[in-house]
């Protein structure tokens, strides 16, 4: 499988192993900031592994309820004719999205801040803005069986390609109604791998992905799980565990969180109704 | 061991477990907001496990370069004679930070948003503001022998009262010179668990720590380094991978960046000479 090459970068180590030291090179996921521009506009620096930008932008976009639909998004890339970019330096780690006019009114207050990992949080100052993103409760309807449901963490083991030369990236990952590997973004940010998942289907006008799982390397978290929302997927999993306002936010707007779905083991806490659980 | 009562919260679940299922509850990871205030002015919202608020808040101002000095905090808690205060819901997930008159000039710029996991970077717009915080490159001198080191990963599992009952939380942990045990925080967010150690630490009267070695349960990001350094922490190691960024930053301010620390091995990604590997 093709890595992205800017994704991985070598560094000279060296390794002390029961007391043989050896000296050598190793890959690191590679950690570089991107500035998202809308319109020219700075909107956003996150902290993230270079690759699948466009789709990093248009998820970050989307999750944040700044786009209403894709066809919102004319364009990816620079902006020569705007006079304020003259005075930016537009490199690989600055993409700026096109939108249709109207779309991010000018006049209008810009968050402007540098976000770690695309958490969806930040630039916010309200604690009830957390909860305020006019986000609706997700239909109930689909489902999916148990059996169906532990097979997915191999399935994304096995398309990694920088977790596995690197070990230090995490993983979103898309599944059918019928457990079948649709997508896998990586990332050293949680967030923006899903947000890259999101872009991508986002992308494909896939959205909402009312027919999916979404399955995630690290725990199901407060924004994961708003993220998973936005994007109309009903039923999120991870190997790991979830925290409590995850469970919350997944239980007001009809979500099936599952935790700790490991081998032929997991727990639902929330939504369950969609987990056929009966062979 | 005791855990503060908030970092934890209970959830009704169903466990399936290859086809047996379960109902009962289940411990959660306490995820909340917690509003800073400097002087009563809103500074940030970050989301973290409940516990050590005093510290997070202590530690966010000390890593983000907003004081200089623990003497410069006055006191935590509400500001009942600030009129702006009157308007301001002060709960349990709000603290007040009270610092030296000058300190955070109030007709200053203030930096206003919401940070997930007291990233360290929100709020600023500019690729370069990453890098410019200010740091000073760590002297040399201080040095650990490898089976210390080794013996470090144990001593923080032993420690880790709420991961014992969740599976959900980040774990950062200081040791002194000769490996022994000094504190440890938990956090639903990787940067709050360092921030809450350096918090500690600095109301302890113990910054900088030039002798002791900070260990973390996540990945060494460029954010963990960025802390380590501020806090004057000379040897950062973690059980998992570091990114490229994180070790570019930790050779240019000569930190000991160590990475896959687990069993008997170790990788050394910078700083070398800090680790005394002959026996």
């Amino acid at each position: 499988m093709n890595t992205p090459l800017r994704s991985v970068k070598l560094a000279q180590v060296t390794e002390w192993d029961d007391g043989q030291i050896r000296s050598g090179s190793d890959d690191l996921a590679a950690e570089d900031p991107l500035q998202i521009l809308a319109c020219g506009n700075p909107l956003v620096v996150t902290m993230r592994t270079p690759g699948h930008d466009r789709e990093l932008a248009a998820g970050f976009l989307w999750t944040e309820g700044l786009i209403k639909s894709c066809d919102q998004i004319l364009s990816f890339g620079d902006r020569q004719s705007a006079s304020e970019l003259a005075l930016i330096n537009i490199d690989s780690n600055t993409i700026n999205v096109e939108l249709r006019d109207g779309v991010i009114k000018p006049e209008a207050p810009q968050r402007n801040f540098l976000s770690n990992s695309s958490c969806g949080l930040c630039g916010k100052t309200s604690i009830d803005a957390v909860r305020t993103r006019g986000l609706q409760p997700l239909a109930p309807g689909f489902t999916m069986d148990a059996e169906t449901l532990t097979s997915l963490p191999a399935k994304l083991r096995c398309q990694q390609p920088i977790f596995d030369r690197t070990g230090g990236l995490h993983a979103a990952a898309l599944f059918n109604a019928v457990g079948e590997f649709v997508v896998l973004r990586e990332d050293i940010g949680r967030h923006n791998a899903v947000d890259k998942v999101v872009g991508w289907a986002l992308l494909q006008g896939l959205i909402p992905l009312s027919r999916h799982v979404l399955l995630v390397s690290g725990r199901g978290g407060f924004e994961i799980v708003q993220k998973a929302i936005a994007a109309g997927v009903p039923i999120v999993a991870s190997v790991s565990a979830p925290s409590s306002l995850a469970v919350q936010l997944a239980r007001e707007l009809n979500l099936t969180l599952i935790g700790f779905l490991r081998g032929r083991r997991f727990v639902i806490y929330s939504g369950e109704s969609r987990c056929r659980m009966q062979p």
